[in-house]
């Protein structure tokens, strides 16, 4: 399969005061659009999680679509908490592959800014279990903390070994323009910093923030018909699902539904995992880019943590994990992340990505997740 | 494009208070797979609107998918409005198409009841633009009284003509054993009914109920494995949106996104609007649906009620419009109702609804609609 990646657009992430969501889906999408030379999109779905806890808007996909200048074709949101613009992508490629479209226009949008933190940690925790967890009054990070508390008790992984990640994270969204936090941070930093959720730190969790990301993808044919064929292409997607409440998980230190997503976006492409340049991986907090790097089969079980303090998965290694910064430092606006990574990956593959670059990389991955590992999608991006 | 409808499953509509979104979306998704003699899914999509505002709840692919046992697989969420399920079935569809999947189930679920009124009402209204027309004070019903009372002046079309449309559904729906509202009513009732938005009456307004229908899809490659091929498959799917806000339309009489997604839909499956002998349509209020056997090109531009009060899409009629009751009778769990018509139409072709039947029916359509018409998608389904 290669659906290619014919145009991408992103916005800086921030606390965008002045910017609506039309206003932030619109910049990401005319980019797009303007980068592809100009191609009118056959459909347009969007990636969003939260616009009707946030913004009391519903039917996203028309009120993008219809209000960035593109009525008359089909539009629609899809939603997976976190993982909502990786469902999204996921689903571009399926009507790109299926022949309903020749071109499909992907936005990731979120508005996160503008409300008090309890309301938005309240619509954040809606990724989770509201009967099961959420009643009872279990926080989105609450969970992770229980993830993060097993897997340093299991593994005997002390707390500097873990701030290894947000460390490089910070430094490599330093020179990220799209970045939402540009500064480096230290070790002493990450343990001196505030707890959210013993034992997360506000160093190892992501920002709040304002973004939107576009991707415009293309069939072989609409491709071959173009001035020049784009050099990157989608040549593998998976997805997959598991229990959205903690509790009914066999254990608290994998992620099954990561490994099997990755089995078939890498089984489809024809990629093995060492053949990878470059990551985008889902680091909402540092508990969930160590499981992910182990179940993307990168570090071996309990390793994953030791060897970033070591210097693997640093620019200039292979893979190069996160270039962007990651959620940690680049930004996590939920319902766009899952489409800043492929983007991300696919200007790493163009050789213009304007902050940390991997040299020559010709193979990527972008793994995006919503819930705490309940949903997860992965796309292999190659040059062509 | 054959696309196999291999099992379908529904449950009543109605107050169920003693049901749960996911005891609902286990019901009929079960029943389809029992239906279709136990194929189990390689993904799942969820059609949905109001589980984020309503249950707390997001991530409603995996919620669904892992609760009724199908951990392993993609599952994600769609959401167009009141249009959810259609663009469900329409993912569903692409899905397959595309060889990402083989088998699809696509589940339409909605738990509206166990909330005041007016929280269900401004839930709803989210299938509105929020800062264009909520902010103002608009509800959905609202709107669609603007609409209804430019249609009635512009063609001198009367209160009692108009009540033909509702007199109708409720005499259908009166013998389906899954609608919510099974008894018939009079035009003298409708006249006579409270005034909800004037000049929509209560009559003239689909409930508030709860619900989910479930359709299995299959490949051709999977329905060939099968030991008996099913007899119906989704030939045609077309897709098309227009402005959120009313106030952007050329005029208040059109629905143009319901006529593209028909002429998509019918040109796919190489059918012509007068071949079709069944068709469900979206009349969440009595407008919609006259405006839509407009569309369809089923009637002339301001005629389409002084024909149902003429006997025609009666049953025996060719096409038969709404045998199922329609959202009037049969109800309208919204997210759900987009799956519950293509169910409704494929039962019509085996020749097994247990309501009003269209006896020997090759061809039908199903016509779903979010927002005052944002949001259409129609699919075209054919004994094969």
């Amino acid at each position: 399969m290669r659906v290619y990646v014919a145009g991408v657009g992103l916005t800086r992430i921030g606390r965008l005061f002045d910017k609506g969501i039309l206003d932030l889906a619109a910049e990401a999408a005319w980019k797009a659009i303007d980068d592809s030379g100009g191609i009118i999109p056959d459909a347009v779905v969007v990636g969003n999680m939260l616009s009707s806890s946030l913004q009391s808007q519903d039917n996203l996909g028309a009120y993008v679509a219809a209000g960035i200048g593109l009525r008359g074709r089909p539009a629609f949101k899809v939603e997976a908490a976190c993982g909502s613009g990786g469902a999204a992508i996921y689903t571009g490629v399926s009507l790109i592959a299926s022949g309903l479209a020749g071109s499909v226009l992907v936005v990731g949008v979120e508005k996160m800014t503008d409300f008090p933190n309890a309301v938005v940690t309240e619509a954040l925790a809606q990724a989770a279990d509201s009967e099961y967890e959420l009643f009872y009054g279990a926080t989105f990070v609450g969970l992770n903390a229980l993830m993060m508390r097993y897997y340093m008790e299991k593994y005997g992984v002390s707390r500097d070994e873990m701030s290894a990640w947000p460390v490089l994270m910070h430094r490599n969204g330093a020179v990220n323009p799209y970045a939402q936090i540009r500064r480096e941070i230290t070790i002493e930093d990450v343990a001196r910093s505030q707890v959210v959720a013993d034992p997360i730190r506000l160093l190892d969790s992501s920002p709040i923030g304002d973004g939107a990301a576009a991707v415009l993808l293309v069939s072989e044919e609409v491709a071959k018909s173009l001035p020049e064929k784009p050099p990157v292409a989608i040549t593998g997607a998976g997805m997959s699902v598991d229990t959205v409440e903690l509790s009914n998980r066999e254990t608290l230190d994998r992620i099954p539904a990561a490994a099997e997503a990755a089995r078939k976006a890498l089984e489809m492409a024809g990629v093995r995992p060492e053949e990878l340049d470059v990551v985008e991986i889902h680091d909402a907090f540092t508990i969930n880019a160590v499981l992910l790097l182990e179940e993307l089969g990168l570090a071996p079980r309990g390793k994953a943590a030791r060897l970033v303090a070591e210097g693997k998965f640093h620019p200039g290694d292979k893979p190069t994990a996160n270039p962007s910064g990651g959620l940690k430092s680049r930004g996590h606006p939920v319902g766009a992340t899952g489409v800043y990574q492929v983007v991300e990956v696919a200007m790493q593959l163009r050789g213009d990505f304007p902050g940390v670059k991997v040299p020559g990389a010709e193979k990527g991955l972008a793994l995006n997740m919503g819930g705490d590992g309940s949903t997860v999608t992965v796309h292999i991006l190659s040059r062509v």
